[in-house]
């Protein structure tokens, strides 16, 4: 019983941890609970169940597939379920009209091959890339009604009744899912795409910032401690910039279907994000490349650290600025390049610094082998300071 | 109209390459049109559709609904479907039994009620990391069934025997998928997750054998136009290698569903593909940097290319053929660690050389400007033999 207990413990701290990690997660499961009461009333309340009968759970089913944690998800998969039962039925009814034309026997046997062709062509243009981004769930839905009536209508009266009944209360339940999601502490797409273009240039900056003064070991003595308190977390921090891209995607695609919100109107230039996000990739597949020089077996040459250290330092520490300045006119969503290319242009000094001291140094009493880690975060560095002017000009774009 | 039919050749040759790109796209789509026809026929064939009546519509849904691409995608989906729907099902009617304790006004309130906390509970954990990968389309056909059932059954009568007809439908529906998905044409994720990790291996060995001939320029002249024919290709293909952490997890998701195929017995370690994976993706990282000093606009000093140039060639040459004989035993699932240690020892053997040229050279002509570039090409190829090294070790785990 004790371990039960541990077990059950353990448990509520995941669950506490996951609610205080983003408490928007416990406010959507209470609107996705919210949007199925409200349409549970097309049952329970009698005026409305006289007017939809047993179609009316299809508002239900709606709701349940639908409601997604964002709003652009939500309107997506609204619109195509909508859009695409729209089409699917006027296509399945004259379906239906053209089955008609045949005798009995004939009947199914056209409608299964009409079901046939369409289900599979339908199916193929779900591998088309750009279908598969926008418009998977549409081609589902498709595929579903259309085969739906023109399956049930071979047996079914009153079809058009049916239909009818059906189209309505789908609206209504995706109607309320879009509803309750924009009017409800709304989650947006958008708005997480932004932020998270912002903190992911903000983990570059730091590991830049702390980089330098640890590599380069420019702080006083007395700031160590405290250094090698921060120094996990802000080497640790980039790691998980590698791997942003697809999270990157989905929420473009969702924020192409969400209307104007708070500082973004609609139309805002989504795509411009995804390539400020490929740069800023690419910017941390060269932190990657330099945090495997910080520890080194080798011991480095200190009068080619010398040659180097100063400029290094600079380089680092002011394209960190430049990343940290970027950020946060990303965030403000300020048109500010002064402050930004102010660092830039320091840093480039710094590699023009660089360049002069090491075509003037000559090494006295070190040989080859100590200086080639530090060789290497030195034009690592440089390439970084090339990447980060490149992000610089496309967050100004 | 003539650009109109300049537009449905354009289109058409798009979807030609689709198709030939993976001939297992078009044949999908058959499938998905087979499975539906084979299930309405429960509709069109009068006995099954004594049997089944307008239930029999639910089959269609589910195939639309379950069918996916790979084996293992349909299974999990079909398996989910299966036991949250019973699930579902058996608590469903447990809430309409505990709202007839109630009065008549009560019940409604009774059953939103219990609606309201199942949905948001159930809608809470589909945000467990653990819970959405493997078991989230079960969660959602959970709050489905179980909102139609509690919601539905207060106005349905004969709930028993709708439930029973839905339950079975289902289960035909389910069953079909499986069926066509198994034996038609499988597709495997399993196999894909294979072919996956070998083919970015291949990739990265393809520009480690180019790049040394390249960079080094150690071919003959002769062979000159030849290598740049084949330079764009395999400075290319490693880039791939570094966004495919997602499909890897969702293919080993897919996979751990399916049952054992060809050379993959059930309960494969599809996880010890994952790490290759993210041992393989590392080295392409490194990989990145090292292509970014491919071209350099400061000329590099000839006197420590000579220095570096016989050691670095070989580090780069057997690690490429370290990776290509790893990639082949991948493919051949066969633990033949011997050939691909030869190579990986002989990279090791390439980096002493190279440690012990560097300490013993002296730069005479050349500034230490000169250097930089080729300085981190070498120290980039000693990490990449190190990864190497890794990757050959986890192969053979």
């Amino acid at each position: 019983p004790g371990k039960a207990k541990d077990k059950v413990v353990k448990f509520g701290k995941r669950v506490e941890k996951l609610g205080k990690d983003d408490p928007r997660r416990v406010i959507h499961s209470l609107k996705v609970g919210l949007a199925l009461s409200l349409v549970s009333l097309i049952y329970y309340w009698r005026p409305l169940y006289d007017g939809f009968g047993i179609s009316g759970i299809w508002a239900v089913l709606t709701v349940v597939v639908v409601f997604e944690f964002r709003v652009g998800a939500t309107l997506g998969k609204g619109l195509n379920r909508g859009l695409a039962t729209l089409l699917a039925g006027a296509l399945g009814v004259g379906a239906l009209h053209l089955s008609n034309l045949f005798e009995n026997e004939g009947k199914p046997i056209v409608l299964a091959i009409l079901v046939f062709l369409l289900a599979a062509t339908a199916t193929f243009t779900r591998f088309f890339p750009t279908i598969k981004a926008r418009y998977d769930y549409g081609v589902m839905v498709f595929i579903l009604t259309f085969s739906m009536i023109s399956v049930s209508g071979y047996r079914v009266e009153k079809l058009l009744e049916m239909a009818h009944q059906r189209l309505s209360t789908i609206l209504i339940g995706g109607a309320t899912c879009i509803f309750v999601s924009i009017f409800v502490c709304p989650v947006w797409a958008g708005q997480d795409l932004h932020n998270l273009i912002a903190s992911n240039i903000d983990k570059l900056a730091n590991y830049l910032e702390g980089f330098g003064s640890e590599y380069f070991q420019v702080s006083k003595d007395g700031d160590c401690i405290e250094a090698s308190e921060n120094d996990k977390s802000f080497r640790k921090g980039y790691k998980t910039v590698l791997n942003t891209k697809s999270t990157e995607e989905s929420l473009a695609n969702f924020a192409k279907w969400e209307p104007g919100h708070g500082r973004f109107l609609f139309r805002h230039p989504w795509k411009q994000y995804l390539n400020i996000g490929a740069l800023v990739r690419q910017c941390a597949y060269h932190i990657e490349a330099l945090n495997s020089h910080f520890t080194n077996d080798i011991e480095t040459s200190a009068e080619f650290m010398r040659v180097i250290q100063e400029s290094c330092a600079q380089m680092s520490s002011e394209s960190g600025k430049a990343l940290k300045s970027l950020a946060t006119s990303v965030r403000a969503m300020k048109h500010d390049p002064e402050s930004a290319k102010e660092h830039v242009e320091k840093s480039k000094t710094a590699v023009k610094d660089l360049k002069t001291a090491l075509k003037a140094a000559a090494l006295e009493d070190s040989d080859l082998l100590s200086i080639m880690s530090a060789a290497t975060v030195a034009s690592i560095l440089v390439e970084i300071v090339d990447c980060v002017e490149n992000i610089s000009k496309s967050v100004h774009e």
